[in-house]
């Protein structure tokens, strides 16, 4: 399969890159950043959550951020709604988007949110009538869908279950979560085609990690399969609880970058991305793990005299 | 073209990995990270360099370290020579093999080594000569093979122009090397096809850093051309003197992990190879940029208790 020409990229920094931040992230420096984001190009965002507060501060003021940001580009604002109550706050603050969310694995969604991954489905019929309602589009994210922290691996026919269930409610794609960073090439692949088989009226957005390094390689594997949309955070800005060490999300400059240099379409600018970065950054009170952030566009040259160079 | 099904590692952390640290690893610690690298499966190593002690501290106990290490197992043990002096030692040293350098830009060429490259090429035919009287192979690297951080783009001719003499000199191979990050997936392809139809006799190795982001994506571009030998540094050790806050070479516990992962052979322990990083990480006194070190394999499962998940 021909690998696509251009591809939509969900910013979701300034949910799942700032969500775990333990500093809060002033709501104005939210606000500012989000406009930010959207003036470099960003079209789709995952701009915060209608969780419960006690559980992620950090975005407690979800109400407030919509409220602050500048809507008139167009750009869509998406909320994840972990559930019927999340979703009638969504819909009345206004927001472009639900997200709703479920674990692929049992015991990852029993850990999440204290429920069988049933129980999940059945809450989101509600909330697509909720959302129907309130004429809302909703779509919809499987975590661990490659691989899960205490089950090991996780069967394609799995999130072919949960995807079936997501057509029967009207939703309008599916991400696949890679919420621990397990994803490889090979799972991508198996996993895509296996929606695209069995599910071919759900189009699959893709949702990496950069835990073990290789977040990168899996977004080729999927442009290998012709997947148009994928997720990432600015600066890399998100982490991952098993691995206190590690990174998370992947780094939207550096899929940027990559993009730019595959001459796939983004539509998003690098240089205003790297600036919203290093914004980030300040605002989280540590570094970042983006790497293009750090070494600038590789076409930005040096003068023979700026640096010592090693021999070799 | 069909990615190959095994690949040959080079393990370049003892030369590349440490030669810019500015704290003194000491040559027993040296001594005892290389025997466990050979002990883990690595079957070929730029183990140290004949440079000037004056220009790189780090490597001024390049003998000591030979002396040292453990040659029962056969790992070929290859050294930097810059020019014939270099070459003298290396041969009275008793190295498995020399690998020399130029640049393909004349600009970095003159600042790394204050020659021109037709230069260093002319030096070469000497380091040839004393090589195959010690009846020692010699192989050869391309630095700024992917861009140069003065000239910017380099054309694929010039790593032609520089490869013929290669094999005129005799030489066993060329590595392609990403001094400062600027590989990217096509470039990797026009300069692997290039050279296979310009210099088809001289077999290609790659060595990339992640200084962009994008060292993995641009082994997989390898791969699809059939490259099947790739330089890497443990826990991704070395830096980038052009972006001081940026990595340097791959880490080679990363790409064995995806080589696993997708199902290519490298005869290298990852459990080994992640050990070995953590006691790099200690050496330098630092954290390294691999990621696998930090997140364990993919099928190190946890414990329901272990941790707190963020909601979503």
């Amino acid at each position: 399969m021909a690998r696509p020409t251009r591809v939509e990229i969900t910013e979701v920094g300034p949910r799942d890159g700032l969500q775990a931040e333990p500093k809060f992230v002033p709501t104005e420096v939210k606000i500012k950043l989000i406009n930010e984001l959207i003036d470099a190009g960003v079209k789709r965002m995952e701009f915060s959550s209608f969780v419960s507060p006690r559980a992620v501060p950090q975005l407690a003021d979800v109400l407030d951020v919509l409220n602050g940001v500048d809507r008139r580009k167009g750009a869509v604002l998406a909320a994840l709604v972990p559930n019927a109550k999340g979703a009638i706050r969504a819909a009345e603050a206004g927001v472009d988007e639900m997200i709703v969310f479920v674990s692929a694995s049992e015991s990852h969604n029993q850990k999440n949110v204290n429920r069988s991954t049933d129980e999940s489905l059945a809450g989101f019929a509600e909330v697509a009538k909720i959302a129907d309602e309130a004429k809302i589009p909703v779509s919809a994210a499987i975590a661990t869908a490659f691989g899960c922290p205490f089950e090991g691996n996780v069967p394609a026919e799995r999130l072919g279950y949960v995807a079936k269930h997501f057509v029967d409610f009207g939703f309008k794609s599916v991400a696949l979560g890679d919420t621990t960073g397990m994803a490889t090439p090979p799972l991508v692949t198996r996993n895509v085609r296996y929606l695209k088989e069995h599910v071919p009226e759900l189009p699959v957005h893709l949702h990496f990690h950069n835990t073990r390094g290789i977040g990168l390689v899996n977004v080729v594997a999927g442009l290998d399969e012709g997947v148009t949309h994928y997720d990432s955070s600015f600066g890399g800005a998100g982490g991952c609880p098993f691995a206190p060490k590690a990174t998370g999300n992947i780094c939207t400059e550096d899929l940027v970058y990559l993009m730019n240099e595959m001459g796939i379409e983004t539509g998003i600018d690098l240089e205003k991305l790297m600036h919203i970065a290093s914004e980030v950054e300040d605002a989280v009170g540590h570094p970042l793990p983006g790497q293009v952030m750090k070494a600038g566009p590789r076409l930005q040259l040096h003068g023979m005299g700026d640096v010592q160079t090693a021999v070799g």
